[in-house]
C-alpha cells in the first residue's frame, strides 16, 4: 500500500491536536480525540472528545456540518483511529464510511485492545483511502497517559515541586511558604483540576497540613491520596476535614496498627493497605490500584522522602517543576530528591530536553522520560 | 529645564546600546559605550568602543562619517556621558561639540568621578539642548559592573553553576562529569574568555583538576584564583602547569604553612594573603584585591562550600545557572550553595524576575540581585 503524506496533511493535523487537547481533564479516562473535515483546502466543519460520555470528535465533526454540507469526496484528519467497537457510543468507523469521505488521514493507532488497528480495516474495507502515521509523534505524546493506562495497566506519574534557583524546596529548618510565586501557583491548582489524584506523603501532611484541593475547581475533583506507612494521618487534619470535597486515601503498610487504620476508615478515609515488601514495588502496587480505580494521571505532590520513593522505582513520567528567583542555601536544607540517589552522573534517567516557560518571574520547566 | 523626550530616542538609544554591548570583554576595565548619530530620522554614523585604549563610542562614529558629511545639526545618541577629561584618549565632550550637533542625548550619567556631569555641563554650556535619562536602567544595567568598580571599588561576581532539574551539582560520590550539554560549555567558555578572573575552591582544584581557561580562548585572558586557605595548591596541579597561559593565584589564611607559601610562590603562583578573620570579610577583601588589580569581572566557579562563603558575604552580583534534562536524587548529594543556609524563604536576598534561554535541550537561567 503507498503511503501519501499530502503538503497540507500536517497542518490540518496540528490544528486537530489543538482541538484534541481541549478536551484534557474533562475525557479521561477517555484518550483526547480532535477532528476535522477539509474539502476543497477548506475545513467543512470540526470537533473534539470534550467530556467522557459524551460524542466522540468524529460525530462532533458531523454535527458541526452545516445543514445542507454533504461531505461526501472530503478528506477526514482524526488525531486517533476511529473507535470500532461500540462502548458508551456507537463505532465512530460506521459514520465515517457512511459519510463517504475520499480519504481518511489518522496521526495514531488506538492502543486500545478493542479497536487497534480495527478501526483503520473497517474504513479501508470500505474502500476509503487511509493514511496512518501524520503527525504521530505529537498524538501519542498527547495521549501518553492514556496509551500507558491502556498498555501498562498503570496510572501516569507527573512529579511537581517548586524549588529556588539554588535547587532547594525548604529551608534547613522546614520553612517552604512560599517559594513560588502566586502565578505559578495558580498553574498548579490548574492542573490539580485536571487530575485523578494528587499523592502527597505523611511527612508534608505532618509539616505543613496541606488541602490539596484545585481552587478555583477544574474540570475533575482529584483524589487525595496520602503514602502513610504507619497510618499516622491525623483524624484533625485538614484533608480529612474536608473529605466531603474529595475522597481522601491512606497507602498504609501492611503492619500499621489496626487501630489506627480502623480509626480512619470510621474517618471516612479510604484505607489501602500495601503488601509490597519493598518501596519499589509499593509504588508500582499503588499505580496499579489506581489504574484500576479508573485514574489517568497522578499528580506527586511530595516532599523529599515520598518523592525519592517514585524516582527510584522509575515510576515518574513527567515532570513539572517551578524555580523561583529565591536562593537560600545550607547543606542540610532539602532537595526535591532525597533517598539514597545515584552514584554517577551518567545513571541519570533518560530525559526529553526540558522545556521552559516564563511565569511572573518564575520559570516552569517541564519534561518527560523518554519514550513515555 | 525641560526635558524632552522625542518618539524615535528609545529606538535609537537601544541600537546604541546593542552597538555598546559589543564591547563586552574587550573594554574593561572601561564601560561599553555605544553612539549614533542621527539627522531627519536617518544615521549619519554609527560606532562603539572597541578594545581598551582604543577610541572612544563618540570618536569611532565621527570617524564613520562620510567624508563629505558635516554632521551639523544632528543629533547625538550617547549610552553614557561623553568624557571631559584626558585619559588615554583626548576629551569626547570636546569632540562633540566641534561637531555642533542639535541635541545629544544620552542614557546615563557617567559615575567615574572625573566625568559625573562635567562633560553633560561643557555640551549644554556650549548651547547644546542635552537629553540625559533615556533608557538609563537598561545603560545602567549593561554597565553595572564598571559602575560597582567605580562607586564601591570592589569587582562584579558572576556566580555559575551546573545543575540537575533535582537541584545537584554532583552525585552523592561526588562524581559530576557531565551535567550540562556541550553547547552549554561551549557558552561557559565564552563567558571565561570575557572576565578577568576565574575563582574556585581549592576543594574543587583537588577534586577535579580543572584548568579553568577559555577554550578557544576570547578577547581576555582571565587569571585563576583559588580560595585555598591552607595554601594546599598541589605542585602539580594543572593550574601552576599551565601557568604561562594565564596568572594563578592562591588566596591564603595568614595562619598557612610559609613553607607551602613559598613554595607556591616559587612555582609562579601569586600567593595573597588573606588577612580577615571572617569568611565574608575574606570575600570582600579579595573583592577589593581584585579592584586594585584593575578586574572588573569575577567569575566563580566553585563548589557549595566556596560558593556559600560569597553567598553569606551577599557578595554575588549575578547568577548563571546551567540546568540539565538530568536528575539523580540523594539526600546528600550536593546541591550548587552549601553552608548553614538561611532560616526561612522571606530572608531570601531580593533577585530579578529569572531571565532563560534554551541551550540544546539544557536550560540557561540568569538572574541578578536587585539594584545592583
Amino acid at each position: 500500500m503507498t503511503q501519501r503524506i499530502l503538503p497540507n496533511d500536517q497542518q490540518w493535523m496540528r490544528h486537530a491536536l489543538a482541538l484534541a487537547a481541549r478536551g484534557k481533564g474533562f475525557v479521561e479516562p477517555n484518550p483526547m480525540v480532535g477532528c476535522v473535515i477539509v474539502r476543497d483546502g477548506k475545513p467543512l466543519a470540526e470537533g473534539y472528545h470534550e467530556k467522557f460520555g459524551g460524542p466522540h470528535a468524529e460525530r462532533q465533526a458531523l454535527a458541526a456540518l452545516p445543514a445542507d454540507c454533504d461531505p461526501a469526496g472530503a478528506t477526514w484528519y482524526v488525531t486517533l483511529e476511529p473507535c470500532c467497537h461500540t462502548g458508551k457510543t456507537p463505532p465512530c468507523s460506521d459514520a465515517v464510511i457512511a459519510a463517504r469521505p475520499q480519504r481518511v488521514v489518522i496521526a495514531a493507532v488506538d492502543p486500545f485492545s478493542e479497536v487497534a488497528g480495527g478501526g483503520i480495516a473497517q474504513i479501508r474495507a470500505a474502500g476509503i483511502d487511509v493514511e496512518v502515521g501524520v503527525c504521530e509523534a505529537e498524538a501519542n505524546r498527547l495521549n501518553a497517559p492514556f496509551i500507558k493506562r491502556v498498555r501498562q495497566q498503570k496510572s501516569w506519574v507527573i512529579a511537581k515541586w517548586a524549588m529556588t534557583l539554588d535547587g532547594k524546596i525548604a529551608t534547613h529548618s522546614g520553612n517552604s511558604q512560599w517559594i513560588s510565586g502566586e502565578a505559578s501557583r495558580r498553574r498548579v491548582h490548574e492542573v490539580r483540576g485536571q487530575v485523578d489524584a494528587i499523592v502527597t506523603g505523611i511527612g508534608s501532611v505532618l509539616a505543613d497540613d496541606p488541602t490539596l484541593t484545585a481552587r478555583p475547581p477544574g474540570p475533575r475533583t482529584a483524589a487525595r491520596i496520602v503514602l502513610d506507612d504507619k497510618a499516622e494521618l491525623p483524624l484533625n487534619s485538614t484533608l480529612i476535614k474536608t473529605r466531603e470535597t474529595a475522597p481522601v486515601y491512606a497507602v498504609v503498610r501492611s503492619d500499621a496498627p489496626q487501630q489506627r487504620i480502623d480509626a480512619l476508615r470510621k474517618a471516612g478515609v479510604g484505607v489501602i493497605v500495601n503488601e509490597s515488601r519493598t518501596r519499589s514495588g509499593g509504588v508500582e502496587q499503588l499505580l496499579t490500584w489506581c489504574h484500576d480505580q479508573g485514574m489517568t494521571n497522578l499528580f506527586l505532590e511530595a516532599g523529599a522522602g515520598a518523592m525519592a520513593s517514585f524516582f527510584e522505582a522509575d515510576a515518574i513520567d513527567e515532570y513539572h517543576v517551578y524555580v523561583a528567583p529565591k536562593l537560600i542555601g545550607g547543606s542540610a536544607a532539602p532537595g526535591p530528591l532525597g533517598g539514597q540517589g545515584l552514584a554517577t552522573i551518567a545513571e541519570s534517567p533518560a530525559m526529553e530536553p526540558l522545556q521552559v516557560e516564563s511565569i511572573d518571574g518564575d520559570l516552569f520547566i517541564t519534561t518527560r522520560r523518554t519514550n513515555r
